[in-house]
């Protein structure tokens, strides 16, 4: 390679990073254009989009103390000691954990912009509104990509060094699980607070205006689901280009290829580009299902993509081998979608089966739920473990072309690769994951403004194309989650290797010792003890919404005859005060533990912690995502006449299905994503202090 | 030590194994002695008893079928192919598959004997029924010590060799499981069928004659709980025992000193004794609570173990830190039981919760106690990892006083011992473990037979003590399950250096390694898809229970009125069927997995594969044990009147809180303590065969 077409590359990931940025502000103007509607969709629009915007500041305040407390221990940790960085690993932090927030925010206010704005158009055709949703939702998912790209580059530049901007990965992830609890706890209280009063006592449908914390479940879309995910997905990218990028100075340090260490970055741009080039593809005429023109979108974008990677690395890192490392990711994401389809539709066994078993009551709805839950985590396993050995396979053949590559580190970036084709398509993916709740919202506001009947059978059928695609991304976030955290194990021995001054292949975990047992214990401990915190934050949350709710509907007179307006703001103001008290412990729990592990019994224990934890993580993530969504499903396959349809003594286990998955699928489950990156990260940044100060007490 | 005195002691675990087996047979003559009570109780008495006996025949008939096929394929696997032990693997094993039964059937005999004697006792006093109950319990604890240590140590004599006898081990676990996977699925089946329909739809209230499937729960509790655990810990000890010796035989290979290959036999004859000689203690007067003086039988055993633990190890292994070792054993089954208390205890904040969150309705009661579910493995993970390390440490300190004896077998010796501490106490547990069943039964044929007010009153005080019993037994069968899987998993390793001709110390199951890393995904995942397997069955086989009930209130003229008798042999031959088609596949599922691990990624795999799976399969366990017993608390402390007491929305809540616990607690929860043994004991038997014909694919 010549010294211009590197530099030509090197410019390639910031300049397709503000390309991306660019284009998102293009959406969002796009999406600002139409109009909001009659008065009433107004106001209720208002209402929406004033408190997401109050619940977020409020979390960020919570959010911007702790990371500005954790930033001075890093500065006291890293920099007074002495040890190399400077000031550089606190900075990478708070950069980190301010762009997750700025990338949060941005999707949900896009999103709520977009909502009432959906639902009014649909009065005349399906094909605008569903312009505005996926505009909507493509605004944070390029945004996210965008601005992950352009710090982790911007600050890679700047530094000259990978290993100081772990603290970047650090920082997003802390951020992300902040936003992903408190949103999700938020939500749930609001949601389920809504649903066991309204529906279920009082006999009111959904998104009802006499339910007096309607309001509040509507924000908690945007501020859980939105900002929450958004958070999630840009420090998922944060995290693995890092870890990649790690695992690339190794393989620089025997090449001399520069480009195994930018390559992660030139990806992601591949990314960007394939997204865009997709947007006007998610225009076919005459669909009924929404989910056509998306999936036109996401096949054009994946096949962008899978073509432009083949020159990337044509150009680059000159392997056959991984561009067939890079497809298994790429097959991978879409063999989790089918998966995910298969569990959460009511076109197959699991949920035809959990809305038959309603028919025998609420228990055995849950016993039938909680099996489902727990068989749809085999194959999810089982495609992260194909693609991982796959990955490694094409990476061991790769090494056997390339003169001074190991086989295990050639191995190794085989994986990464393929990490990085499934996470190539995330842009597209966040997209359609933004659509959900924004069509969810205009369902939402169609129904409580009253909006003549035509349009609210239009604004349905979006609503359950949301349900879909929040499903898939979910699924998809997970698989690649998993991946991500595989990835950032291996960037830590890298990095742990370094600091011991052995060779990386001379690194050794070994299963026999004691103290690896316990940390495998304890690793797989952690996510149960997490999801406990979770849980029970949202079942807290949720009876004090309960009894205000009671309370409203007790003390308002005519508030059930519609004559009085709800006390809307009240709601949302408990669901704020309950989810920034909750959200604390178990947010601090990921990066306490792994600092006791490794202070305590050692840098080795910790890898062992970290693997474990990142194992009964993901099965546990994907038991609570896909059982969620499994019980929604099941409830939704009942009100279409299923089974004695609405009403019936099956619906009524239905809702209770429903609402148990609620936490587990919209706090708990996709809290897990963030929190198997977080123990990577935060130990990333920490492995030399393992070193330095760490007792190995055995 | 004199060839005289090792000659005593080699006589000693015989003779107290037999000591065992004469007092269990002294014990059920003692109980045999009380009269059945009027015609009424004999009726439902031999009910009970008869299908009792049935179901286990017809059960033992497909395990033997089984069994026969696998002695036939470890036969031509091993012996044909000319390795060692010539029909030797296939006999242990069968020898293991039938002893399990055996002490199985044992305790279902005595415990279908004590249960009407029990019930007519109450009539006069407390103190009568509480020694039947006790005494019916014992003889199934004191049997299966007792056999199980004969089988152990008869095979040893016989072959002279440990490895020999890891067929037993295997033999033992795969009965066990399909013990208790098959009559879990049957209780829980007749349970939930028997409540659905008579609790929640008809409102009878439970053990009503009216209900067709309320002798099939009866029943259920002695296939299930009584020959279904005793299988299991009969397996446990045994599968302990030789582990245990496997890892003396490398001592004595280096000391010289042939006690380290038998005092866990000699262990296990301590704790014979000491649970002899405990009996007399449960003598106390003027109690109110049975709990009282079953608390003082096993305070005086524990202390003659501990007394008599130090004698023995004074005489054999002559080491102190080893003594301290066994003590923290014996500590750790305490610690676990006071854990297990606070989680099920009406006393405490989890059970509290969930009664009170059960205002709310069912989805938050579920909720609230899947939070609590969670919440319940840590402390029994740290205290099992406690005892791992505690253990370890003594060892090591053991190591330096002992010429010859490297740091790493020390340490591995010493979790080893501390495993012994833990299950010294196995006979005394095992037999509050089958009072649980007894006066359940006992209960329930009080309420069947229309026994006088006063009778009811009594036995039900011994009902809830039980249920207390009950939980704790099963907390203290996991938490020695999990230490047994632990040093089943050392063996395995010593094992395989064996069969690949490597020092022990030499031998490194890397985590870094991707074939390892798959295997931990994969054992993690098995626990996950075997509940899921195990609880569909009981959701599938109590709908037909459901249906079956429904059909006879619906077409038995006069069965509400009490006129007709309903027809309870359908429901039991319903469950039958039912129980013996759904136990084959996930009972297979950990035979079959570690043999494709090992013959597709190789030996080393399958070690990561069963400490992960231990781990997982460990945890689901506990949340599962723990939240059912919460659950069903729950419920019980809203029957005293709390939160609105019977028949309130809080109550009702709490009967499908009750419900939904039911098939993890009973089926899928304890049968995943025998599945972390299998696997073990599979890979244990087959190590031989990976090391020569594994794969290693990667």
């Amino acid at each position: 390679m010549t010294a211009e077409n590197l530099f030509v590359f090197e410019l390639l990931a910031p300049v397709t990073g503000v390309i991306a940025l660019v284009f998102a502000v293009y959406l969002a103007f796009q999406v600002n254009k139409y109009e909001i509607g009659p008065e009433k969709m107004r106001e209720i629009y208002t209402a929406i989009r004033e408190s997401s915007k109050a619940y977020l500041i409020q979390q960020y305040k919570t959010i911007c103390i702790v990371s500005a407390i954790l930033a001075v221990v890093l500065y006291a940790a890293f920099d007074l000691q002495g040890h190399n960085g400077t000031p550089l690993v606190a900075v990478s932090f708070l950069v980190g954990a301010l762009f997750s927030l700025a990338a949060g925010y941005v999707g949900m206010d896009v999103a709520t912009r977009a909502n009432a704005r959906t639902a009014y158009a649909a009065q005349e055709s399906l094909d605008v509104p569903l312009k505005i949703g996926y505009y909507g939702g493509l605004v944070m998912g390029l945004f996210n990509v965008g601005l992950s790209l352009l710090a982790v580059t911007g600050l890679y530049y700047l530094y000259g060094e990978v290993e100081l901007i772990v603290g970047l990965g650090f920082g997003a992830s802390l951020s992300a699980l902040f936003a992903q609890l408190g949103g999700g706890i938020f939500t749930k209280a609001a949601d389920v607070g809504a649903d066991i009063v309204g529906k279920v006592e009082a006999g009111i449908p959904e998104d009802d205006p006499r339910n007096p914390a309607v309001i509040a479940d509507n924000v908690g879309d945007n501020v859980g689901d939105v900002a929450g995910r958004g958070a999630d997905l840009f420090e998922s990218m944060t995290a693995e280009n890092i870890g990649a990028m790690l695992v690339g100075v190794s393989l620089y340090a025997v090449t001399n290829n520069f480009f195994f260490v930018i390559f992660p970055l030139l990806a992601r741009s591949i990314g960007i580009i394939g997204t865009i080039i997709g947007v006007p593809f998610v225009r076919a005429r005459n669909w009924k299902d929404p989910m056509v023109p998306m999936r036109n979108g996401m096949i054009a974008t994946t096949l962008i993509i899978v073509v432009g990677m083949y020159f990337l690395i044509d150009y680059t890192i000159l392997s056959l081998n991984l561009y067939f490392a890079a497809l298994i990711g790429v097959v991978a994401s879409l063999l989790i979608f089918l998966v995910t389809e298969y569990y959460t539709s009511h076109k197959y066994r699991p949920v035809k089966e959990i809305s038959e078993s309603s028919t025998t009551g609420s228990a055995v709805n849950i016993i039938s739920g909680f099996s489902v839950a727990l068989e749809s985590t085999a194959l999810p396993v089982i495609i992260i473990v194909g693609s991982l050995l796959g990955g490694y396979h094409f990476g061991v053949l790769f090494s056997a072309e390339t003169i001074g590559v190991s086989e295990h580190l050639g191995g190794i970036y085989g994986t990464a690769v393929a990490t990085m084709g499934m996470l190539s398509v995330a842009g597209m993916i966040l997209g359609m994951d933004g659509f959900g709740p924004i069509v969810d919202n205009a369902a939402g506001i169609a129904e409580m403004s009253g909006a003549p009947k035509e349009l609210r059978e239009r604004i349905d059928s979006f609503d359950a194309a949301g349900n879909t695609t929040k499903a898939l991304t979910k699924g998809y976030a997970l698989g690649s989650a998993g991946l991500a955290a595989l990835l950032l194990f291996q960037a830590y021995l890298a990095e742990y290797a370094k600091e011991a001054g052995i060779d990386v292949s001379l690194v050794v975990v070994d299963l026999v010792k004691p103290d690896i047992i316990a940390a495998l214990f304890i690793g797989g401990l952690l996510p149960f003890i997490f999801s406990a915190f979770a849980i029970r934050a949202v079942g807290k949350a949720a009876f004090k919404v309960v009894e205000e709710v009671r309370r409203q509907f007790r003390e308002i007179p005519g508030i059930m005859e519609g004559k009085a307006k709800p006390d809307y703001s009240k709601c949302v103001e408990i669901s704020t005060i309950a989810a920034q008290k909750e959200m604390i412990i178990p947010a601090l729990m990921p990066v306490i533990t792994p600092l006791i592990i490794g202070f305590l019994l050692g840098p080795l224990a910790v890898g062992a912690f970290l693997i474990s934890a990142t194992v009964t993580g993901t099965l546990l993530a994907f038991l609570m995502n896909t059982g969620g969504a499994a019980w929604d499903n099941a409830k939704k396959f009942i009100e279409t006449g299923q089974f004695g349809g609405k009403g019936s003594e099956a619906h009524k286990a239905g809702v209770v299905g429903d609402t148990v998955g609620d936490p587990l699928k919209d706090c708990a489950g996709p809290s897990l994503h963030v929190l198997v990156k977080l123990i990577n990260t935060v130990s990333l940044t920490f492995v030399m202090m393992f070193v330095l100060y760490g007792l190995q007490l055995f």
